[in-house]
């Protein structure tokens, strides 16, 4: 199946959606996810945390011609850092637990990337590490979780082809895009990740210093209890600045 | 996106199509394949002259669980040989040139077998060597053939991803099963592609004692070409008994 076709002039097909691989175990995984976001027209990669550091010379033999796309990944250092100018963010997750998100196939995923595409919004599409999947803290940057519709009695997918399955189904949907209109209007942003975390932070400050957060063994569980429900919908920019002045002012203490 | 099911337990899901990998090289891609098919829910292998041999334990490295699959597939000698059962071959191929089959996406042809197992009748698909892929008398003895709606601008497909892609349609698509009704009837049976080799090979020795065959460089276009005409259509049982008859007495020349 494979062509004598290099990838020297590998272009991103845009608006493409960001893939990113959270705290990923192999650089050979690394190269073949590139080669999989080649055939899938995919093209911005970011690493949170690999394991074994980056660059790792094991991922471009794996790459097979998909240099660029190696070439112009960003490293971070966390989640939150490498979706903050992000949009919309989705995970992939095989077994949501308790997590109120909405659930979509690849295909539906695909579907609603390319319509935040044409609303001129970056979407990212989280996967996990190959051992481990994604835990609940990055499941927490989420707004939506993807479910692949594969064999349950065999779960074990390989980071590459997660990423195959995701590209084919965004390369395949591009076709439809005509058919969505851009819905943003002039008067309203929604807000990016960025934006969001920045409110995060400042919610969370102010619980600590009122108390709020106290016990520390439920702490953890609260803030992403919050994060939830920030991320939940499409919270603007213009929503963003009204909760700071809601935080700043409650956090002021009642006024004599 | 790796989960800790092992494959033990791994089952068919019935009917489901024969995955059949032409002169693979590589068996850790051989694994990485039967590690795919475990997730798209299918089970049926088939090698045909594995470059390194078989068994490999490089595959079993590879396969994640996906044991039972290796175990259970045969290896063939030939191509014919190993559709010689089947009743319906599907050749992947990038870029199909001068050859007049039906050309499906991966979404098309997994609708096509899943209606083809409605009929009670056997699918197989055909992959071909990682570097070179399927030459054109691998592809003669398919029916269709299925190109991706992958980037053209990066063409580098992995074989474990090719199959991934296959499996993941079929999946899919198997919940439409209840739309297709059984269009079988009683009367006719679609002639196994064994039945249609043994008529091929009648038909060629005719044709070889007749003289028609005689030019030794158009020899091999010609029988190719032959053997496409009669793939086209479903021939069945029945007909392929005329045609033997109609072979037999052309060869015994004009009687006196």
């Amino acid at each position: 199946m494979t062509g004598r076709d290099g990838g020297a002039d590998l272009q991103p097909i845009e608006p493409s959606p960001i893939v990113i691989l959270v705290r990923p175990q192999l650089a050979e995984n690394i190269g073949a996810v590139a080669r999989a976001m080649g055939n899938g027209g995919l093209f911005h990669l970011r690493l949170v945390a690999p394991r074994d550091g980056w660059p790792q010379e094991r991922a471009w033999r794996m790459a097979s011609g998909a240099h660029r796309i190696l070439e112009s990944l960003t490293v971070h250092e966390t989640v939150a850092d490498a979706v903050k100018d992000l949009h919309r963010v989705f995970a992939t997750c095989p077994r949501p637990r308790h997590i109120i998100k909405p659930v979509l196939t690849a295909r539906g995923a695909a579907a609603e990337i390319h319509a935040i595409g044409a609303r001129n919004m970056k979407a990212g599409i989280l996967f996990g590490p190959e051992r481990a999947g994604l835990d609940n803290d990055d499941i927490a940057c989420a707004d939506s979780l993807i479910r692949y519709d594969l064999n349950p009695g065999f779960m074990s997918l390989n980071l590459a082809q997660a990423v195959m399955i995701m590209g084919y189904e965004w390369f395949i949907a591009r076709d439809e895009d005509a058919a969505v209109k851009n819905l943003q209007t002039n008067e309203t942003h929604v807000a990016t990740k960025g934006e969001l975390e920045n409110f995060m932070g400042h919610l969370v400050r102010a619980c600590d210093e009122a108390g709020f957060l106290k016990n520390p063994q439920k702490r953890p569980g609260m803030v992403r209890n919050l994060r939830h429900l920030f991320q939940r919908g499409e919270v603007t920019s213009q929503e963003l600045n009204t909760l700071h002045g809601v935080v700043s002012d409650l956090a002021r203490g009642p006024r004599e």
